[in-house]
């Protein structure tokens, strides 16, 4: 039986143990049997209630493992009902950077507090930490790192390992430093392992070698991983060229992660952090506020239909139909908005190659608009026996949908010029547009050709 | 300057370069200056032009690992253009795995042609990774693992690598298996540097061991990585506990990426695969279809309003609010949908808590639907100082609201059920269901009440 199968049969005898309300077994099962990493899982997936019992069965020594596993929504939902104290005994074997991470999740006071409470250097290493933004690869380094000198000689470096008795988590590469503390290249694991003992380390360390600045975004660390299939990577000062510290794969995956659920989130209107499990009164909450900016475009929606009234009442097939220009117009603008966001976020997409995109989006617009102009007109004639709704609406179809597919197209790009996330402004505007332009077209048209 | 610069600074050289015409020069960088993973970011952020342009000027020796950091659909387009013999000779160098990812991309009868084409013991080998499905743990595998037996000691395994001179990359243990090749433990690498070397395999392996199945599906493993910070795991045959290969994180990162990303492309109708810079016509083509699905929906919500036909002739303010109460339906709902089918692609969602979320999700429907209907009515009110319409709005809000969450909650968890893939078939079954309830009750409730 594989060790995955064995957490699954854990899991399962949990969740009769909770059921039956036997709560020894389940403290022993949260504490004993499962990993920090599994447990953390069942409390994101865990309502309330069920979560406020698991949380208040762990033992004080496992909590800080836990709490690092958990997303930061739950961090700090957990961290609400600790106390200082035992925030600051949780954090105790963390790495820096998980520790910097969980603290900007607590109010600023708190931050100080359990700051305070720990042993000085402890608290510098974090304070370095915290001085870079979390989404930085300031904020993603750790700072336990293992370096070596170039002119010393594998042997050295083996008697000096096995001193250490333990390596640190994810160590593929010693760091190799000059006097200086610059950073000069790497030293595999591998190459220690296969190498004659004799060489020195300037022989068979690597200095084409990618660096990182402590000052790039998460996301451009996570590109750099993922196209070179980093296990880790040192982070180096760009100014005096010293090395502060190394990135490992393990909080890359994190960044993948959330980057790629952050474009799909934040186009509801979601966070990417959302907790699956939260009340229906915080929910509601969160939700409410993109239902607001919603019945906004929508009234402005109305108000463009309101403007042709005494048309719709001469002619009501016009309102009738009106919807099927507006939404042709809102799926084929989402088409192009998706497409353009995903190659935002996957890097595809500069000031080379974004004319070449507009232009392909406006014959994407013109062919698709086109041929379902004339599905729409043959089905509406079909329908109502009225050539000239027919042609109109065929009209309008044409006309939403290249404006839909260049508003898509134009929108990330400019609102990323303007700092302006694509993925969350990007859909309330398009649904806008679409709205707007389908209606006018389509019940102006009709408005002057009936009379 | 950091390696990252350095390249972003050669691809500006090469995007001179291509502008001036000199393809000596860009000839130059593409084969010498760039990896193989920056010429594959390259072709896929290009128009087809410039694509086609850069894919000739790749030197064979290189077009195999290039090749490999390609995306699915342009490894298809680019395989395309070539002969069997150089797919083949491309092939060459690569591991198993991604050998095997790029067969599959091919027509079967290319397949056989370049197995025929291979030496027996690599066409072997290969045939072994065709078997499993690409999406399973068999297919992300590779079979390049070192493997040792427990009773040897640490200074003997020591010998046994120096005579390998490198090592697989991403080996971070040896895999100990017995004499019946059952997988029994794994050796860190990281053990052997620290531990005395009169130790043997037995004394420091690792036992307690997440091993995977072969036929476990990707997104499982890539979940076990992602919560285990793990970066290879064994393969093992679920029937004998032979050890069948190793999967590394490398692989697995790729996987995550596009399970994140399905889920987005999918709610547009979109293949995650998707080539940002196909040409107009394929992606027409590919658009066109999902805009025609939309169309029948479309319809469906218009020959519902034309049930009602009569009663918008008399009163025309019914037509121009009625776009509101579908819009807000089908805000909230698809707020739900996403929610729901992020948590199922991280696992939150089970048996065990799913009427929980069904009941959370009610609740939000009644407390979002009873807010916005007291807005929306209100704002009606002041519109058309007409208290029918005010009523009859903030009721048909109510019910679409609740209707659109538990519709946006239930739909991903059936359509899961059924097999079906609750992103891409999710959004639209909840746009028809939402424009269809909400004009109905909005146009039924007005209709009542008028006549």
């Amino acid at each position: 039986m594989s060790r995955g199968e064995h957490q699954s049969k854990k899991l399962k005898h949990l969740g009769a143990a909770l059921e039956s309300g036997a709560l020894a077994q389940v403290r022993r099962i949260l504490n004993n049997d499962l990993q920090a990493a599994d447990v953390a899982h069942l409390l994101e997936s865990s309502p309330p209630k069920e979560r406020n019992l698991l949380w208040g069965l762990i033992d004080d020594e496992n909590e800080g493992e836990v709490l690092q596993n958990l997303s930061d929504e739950l961090q700090s939902w957990v961290m609400n009902r600790m106390s200082v104290q035992e925030v600051a005994n949780a954090m105790t074997d963390l790495d820096t950077d998980d520790i910097a991470d969980l603290l900007q999740n607590l109010p600023n006071k708190i931050t100080q507090e359990v700051l305070t409470s720990m042993d000085s250097q402890d608290r510098a290493r974090i304070e370095v930490a915290l001085s870079y933004p979390e989404d930085s690869a300031g904020g993603l380094m750790n700072t336990d790192t293992i370096t070596v000198r170039p002119d010393i000689t594998l042997e050295v470096v083996l008697r000096y390992l096995r001193r250490h008795r333990s390596l640190p988590d994810m160590t593929d590469n010693l760091l190799v430093v000059n006097r200086r503390d610059e950073f000069i290249g790497l030293l595999a694991i591998n190459k220690i392992l296969v190498s004659d003992t004799e060489t020195t380390v300037r022989e068979v360390m690597n200095t084409d070698i990618i660096t990182i600045n402590a000052n790039m975004d998460d996301t451009g660390v996570a590109r750099l991983f993922e196209r070179h299939d980093l296990i880790s990577a040192p982070v180096v000062d760009e100014h005096n060229g010293q090395l502060l510290g190394r990135i490992t794969i393990d909080d890359v995956v994190d960044v993948i992660r959330e980057d790629a659920d952050h474009s799909l989130m934040s186009m509801a209107g979601l966070d990417e952090d959302e907790d699956t499990f939260a009340t229906a009164f915080k929910s509601s909450r969160r939700r409410a506020v993109w239902l607001g900016i919603n019945l906004l475009t929508a009234f402005l929606a109305s108000a463009v239909i309101g403007l042709f009234e005494a048309t719709i009442e001469q002619v009501v097939a016009l309102a009738v139909l009106m919807p099927i220009v507006a939404s042709m117009g809102g799926v084929a603008g989402s088409q192009t908005l998706t497409l353009i966001i995903r190659g935002q976020a996957v890097g595809h997409i500069d000031a080379s190659n974004v004319r070449w995109l507009l232009s392909r989006e406006f014959l994407v617009g013109i062919i698709n608009g086109a041929l379902w102009a004339v599905v729409v007109a043959t089905a509406t004639y079909i329908w109502f026996w009225d050539i000239k709704i027919s042609l109109i609406i065929g009209a309008a179809i044409i006309i939403n949908l290249v404006v839909a597919v260049m508003a898509g197209a134009f929108l990330p790009i400019w609102l990323k010029r303007l700092n302006i996330d694509p993925a969350l402004a990007g859909s309330v505007l398009l649904t806008t547009i679409t709205d707007v332009v389908g209606f006018f077209a389509f019940l102006g048209l009709a408005a002057g050709l009936y009379f």
